[in-house]
Formats: structure tokens, sequence, C-alpha cells
């Protein structure tokens, strides 16, 4: 396999059809609802209208959920409150149908993908979920490297190739979520390092950890941030140094999602730190993207505010797995309707306001 | 007909069931997720669960809209960015299927309702739409009454009436929405009068007057609000001097819908303006209500603090109509079904949390 050229992937990213956003801002102004009253929402159609190329927009009817998960060698350090081995638990609860991002994605019609990249467990259930896996769990990053640059660069080509899987399969807006415990400590250090913060602005609770584990935390992420600086160039050789398979993933799912022209909607604080990471890569990718909520995690809206993404909602989530974006999907799809099904003022003869 | 009396209709509003709210949160700490990590969407199936005195809950399949559609005589004082005769004609693109309101609703799959309490024109489209309408306009609350002692009695009976209608079709959640050009300046002065606010601290661009119509709507709430003071103590009374048929509709349907256990989203500062008076006849109403949103109008934050509601969402709206209420039907949705749905730690066997 030639080497991963990340150059080649960041020039396939293409702009926005701003002339497409433009007719739907037009339209927006001849709904009859006074001018801009719809706030975000008008803002939201405008885009998915920039995002489609098309005004009216298409319906979101195939909304895929891909959830990556990965187990990460510091959670031994004590850095959550729940035990490692959640990370399998919870990736057959998945597979049961009971977890909360399955739950979500049944309200809005969505189907969930979920794909084994790091867990540190031979789950076997499933050659699909497992068909992407590059190891079991991670180096503990405060003093070894997550990965391989080899195993980041497998992890990040295997995100790419679940984006065009999905795409080829007619998915018109993907979703990404997370599961790993352990994975808020590796995001905490890349949206430190990419956002030029310190620790103690970064490092939340997490799944609720406690004081004593708070401050486990903190000094794993003090000490990783300290091994990342020196890579911070380097998107690959971040990940595999203070990142995890799992979000290296992530990492390239989103810049081939904009490579594919594919809206997604990012949820909490891990995805957040993946699309840093590819941010890095292309400038121009954030804008194919939407931010479901802002989650409690402090390090959330630092990355948020460097992606130039206001979250939609800011409902105290910090679950992960995609939830906090699920429930954000109905906005969209209310956004793209509104575009679409509301009269004009001529249409509904309406009287428009009389300045110009 | 015999006099209104507001004591034994505050008399019949029940409390919550506190017991099913307990039984819901004990099931949230059980389910497969970190203690509290839905955050919101948490409270949001608790307090479901009490309203419906069952947990699990039950799915919130009828979903009735109530637009209350009203002019107002202060409007001709230059106060709105449209021409009052949009009131009639918003009713008639209701009819129509082609506002905001509309679009949204059938979103969630939910139906609409409109009524018109008090619009300017003679609509005679539908005699459902008309059949509790008691006057045409209002008096210009700056300098005269809104409507007589009468008219306010039975505005607020006819909202009782309607709240009684659609619990005995079999709603379970209901949505109130407003319909008037010049309606936000007699919700700025209930505001202002309820929560003793300034005029400034409530007067907003509605749907957008100029800095010109800013000052006239201030003047106007000015006014009011020294003609609304020697009678703050007596609901019906206030309505009639500074409030609308409209308004006196909702308060009565927000009061009959706690009398009878089912739960409203609020609107925008229309709707919020008609709760404050609701919530003086009984303080424990406002427990029976969800606040779908918070506006972009001054006053509406105001309201919503008084009556200890948390919007759901903050999306820049100011359209009214019900439409930042829709936008949160589907939160409502989710969260019952996080909690009838998702699985639990036993049952899925996942490691709890070590820590009690």
């Amino acid at each position: 396999m030639s080497a991963l050229d990340l150059d080649a992937v960041a020039d396939q990213v293409p702009l926005l059809d701003e002339d497409a956003r433009a007719r739907a801002s037009a339209r927006q102004d001849r709904l009859t609802k006074p001018l801009g009253a719809l706030g975000r929402i008008e803002e939201l159609g405008s885009w998915l209208a920039a995002v489609q190329g098309a005004c009216p927009t298409r319906a979101l009817e195939r909304v895929r959920v891909v959830v990556f998960a990965g187990d990460h060698g510091i959670a031994r350090a004590g850095v959550s409150a729940y035990p490692p081995e959640v990370t399998a638990q919870m990736v057959a609860n998945f597979a049961a149908g009971g977890a909360a991002v399955n739950v979500l994605a049944r309200q809005v019609g969505a189907t969930v993908r979920i794909v084994d990249m790091s867990v540190d467990a031979d789950l076997g259930a499933s050659a699909e979920v497992g068909r992407w896996k590059v190891r079991r769990s991670s180096g503990s990053i405060d003093r070894e490297d997550a990965m391989s640059r080899a195993e980041a660069e497998q992890a990040f080509r295997a995100g790419m190739e679940i984006a065009d899987l999905e795409v080829d399969a007619g998915a018109d807006l993907l979703v990404v979520g997370d599961m790993g415990i352990g994975n808020t400590t590796p995001s905490a250090v890349l949206v430190a390092a990419l956002t030029d913060n310190e620790t103690v602005a970064v490092v939340g609770r997490g799944t609720g950890v406690d004081d004593a584990g708070w401050t486990r935390k903190a000094a794993a992420v003090r000490d990783a941030l300290r091994r990342a600086r020196p890579v911070l160039g380097d998107p690959i050789g971040l990940l595999a140094t203070v990142g995890g398979a799992d979000l290296a993933a992530m990492s390239g799912f989103l810049l081939q999602a904009a490579v594919r022209r594919t809206p997604v909607l990012l949820d909490g604080v891990v995805v957040a730190a993946a699309a840093l990471v590819a941010q890095q890569v292309s400038y121009r990718a954030p804008r194919w993207w939407a931010a479901g909520h802002r989650s409690t995690e402090p390090a959330h809206p630092l990355a948020l505010t460097q992606l130039d993404l206001t979250p939609l909602l800011d409902l105290g989530l910090r679950l992960g797995e995609g939830t906090g974006a699920l429930l954000a999907v109905p906005l969209l799809r209310s956004a793209a309707a509104v575009l679409s099904e509301m009269a004009t003022f001529d249409e509904a003869g309406v009287s428009d306001r009389a300045d110009p």
C-alpha cells in the first residue's frame, strides 16, 4: 500500500456550493414569516442547500450513525469512573440494541454501524464489527505512544473507507459517535494541543470520575501533552503518539465524508478532538460538518470554537455514542422542510413588510 | 352563566406524581450510561413520568397544536414591521397548510387547530375556527382597555373549553402557539407587570420593527404598564385592561390543561405572557408545562425565569405560531424512549461503576 498522502486528501475536499446557499437564503426571505424569524433553522437550511448543492434541499432519508469503539491504555491509570471492560460490554449492548444510541437512532429512523477499532477484547461477535480492527487497546499515552505510525495510518484509512462505504450505500447524513472507557483523556490531550490550551482548561469529569480520578487524569493529560508537542504539525504522528485507533479512524472518516460531499453531525468531545485533527489536514473540511450539541466536557466548546461550529443543542449531555448528534437530527430535517414546504408571501397572498 | 371562579379552577390543579418521578429517576440511574450522562433528557423523562403518573412513560402519540389568533388595536400605532391585515392572511395560510407551524407540525406528526379569538376580519372560512370568537381586534391598550371584563372572561372560558375538547379527544401533549400582528406589545406589558420589570427590559423587536417603531412600541408599553398596575392582582381584569382575547384564551387553556393533567409545551413570549397570568391563578400550574425554546424577545427569559422553566432550545427564533415548541417535541419523545427502551446494567451485563 502506498503511503497515505494527506495533501492529496486535502486537495479533494470541495468547497460548498455558495450559489445554492444564496438561493436558499433568498428563498428564506420570501417565506411567510418575519425576516430571519426562524433564526438558526434558516441558517441550517441554507447550509444544507450549500452542502447538497440544491435548493430546495433533498429530504434526509438515510441517516447513518457510525460508532467508533476503542480502548485506551491510559484507562488502567484510573482516569475513568468505569472499568475498561465496559467498552466491550457496551459494544455487545449496541449489538443487542439496548444502548442510548440505539434508542435515539430508532427515534429518527437512523441505523447504526459499530466499528471495533481497538477494543481490548476479541469480540468475535460480528465479522463486520471487527473488520477494521487495528489492535487491542492502546499504549498508555502519558509515557508511551498510543500505537505505531503504521497503525495510525491503517486506522485513518479505515475511517476513510467506512465513509466511502456509507456514502456509496446512499447515506445522506452521517452521525459520528464514540465508545471507549478512557477516551476523553486522549481527546483532552488533542484538544489542548491543537487549540493551545492548558491541561486544567480541558480536563473534565468524563463519565463522572471523582476528585482523585480527576487529578490522575489531569496528570496523564499533562504528561501526554508534553509528548504531543513535538509532533503537533504531523496529524498521523499526533494520532499515533497521543490518540488512538478510534480517534484516527474518526479523523479519516470525517475528512472522507467531506471529500464525498456528505454532511456530518458531530457529537461530543471525542469526535470534536478527531475533527480538530482532520481540520489540520484540511481547513475546508469543517464546513461540511455541523455540531449536534455542546457537552459538559470543558474541552468541547474549545474544540468547537476552533472548528468554527456553533452547537445546535445544549442539554448537559456527556454520553457520547453519537447521542447528542442524533437528538439534533430533527432540527436538520425541520430546516430542510421549512425550505421545501413553506409558502412564500406571494403564494399565500400575505402582505410583506413595507420596507425593503 | 355563573361568574368565573378562578379559585375553584386553581383548587383543581393537581400536583405532579412525585412517586412516579422518583421511580423514573431511579430507573435512569440503572440504565447503561454514566450516571446523569443524558442531562436534561433524563430530567425531561422523569418530568414526563411525574406528569403521566407512570414509569415507564406512555409514548406521545397525539400531539395537538392550538394557535390562538387575535388582532391588537395597538398595532395601528405602528409597533410592528408588518401591517395588521397580515393576521387574517396568516390564518388563511394556516388553513392552507403553508405556514411554518404547519410544516413543523407535519415533521412531528402533530395536528393543528387554529382558533380565531379576535382577528380583525370576518374570516368566515371555517365555523370551527371562528367558534369562540369574542370580538374583532382589541382596544389600543396604551389608552383604553383591550376589551371588557365580560369579554375577557368569555375568552378565558373559551380557552378552558378548548383544552377540555383536546384532552377529551385524546391529546397526550399540547403545544400552544400565537398569531397576531402587534401581540408582543401586550405580552411585553404583561411580562413587565407580572415580573416587576421596566419597559426597556421587556420591549423587543417583535417581527423586526425598526428603531422608530421600537420607540413607539416602548412608549405604548410604558403607557399600558401604567394602566396595568392598578389591576395587577386581578388576572381577568389585567387581561381585559392590557391583554387581548387571544392572550386570555391561552391563559385559560394553560390552566385547564393542568387541571386535566396534560403536559403543555410553551412556545414564545406571547404564550409565556399568558402563562404568567395563569401562574397568578395557580402557582402549581407551571409544573405541568415545559418551555420549548428561548426566543430573542427580551421579555421571554424574564417570564420563563418567573415560571421556573428552563427552555429546551435556544435557536434565535422569534416567530411564534408554536414553532419553537414543535421543534422541541422530538426531545420529549426521545426522553420517553430512553426511559422505556434502554437496557439496564443488569439486563445488558454491563459493569456498573464501583463506587455507590
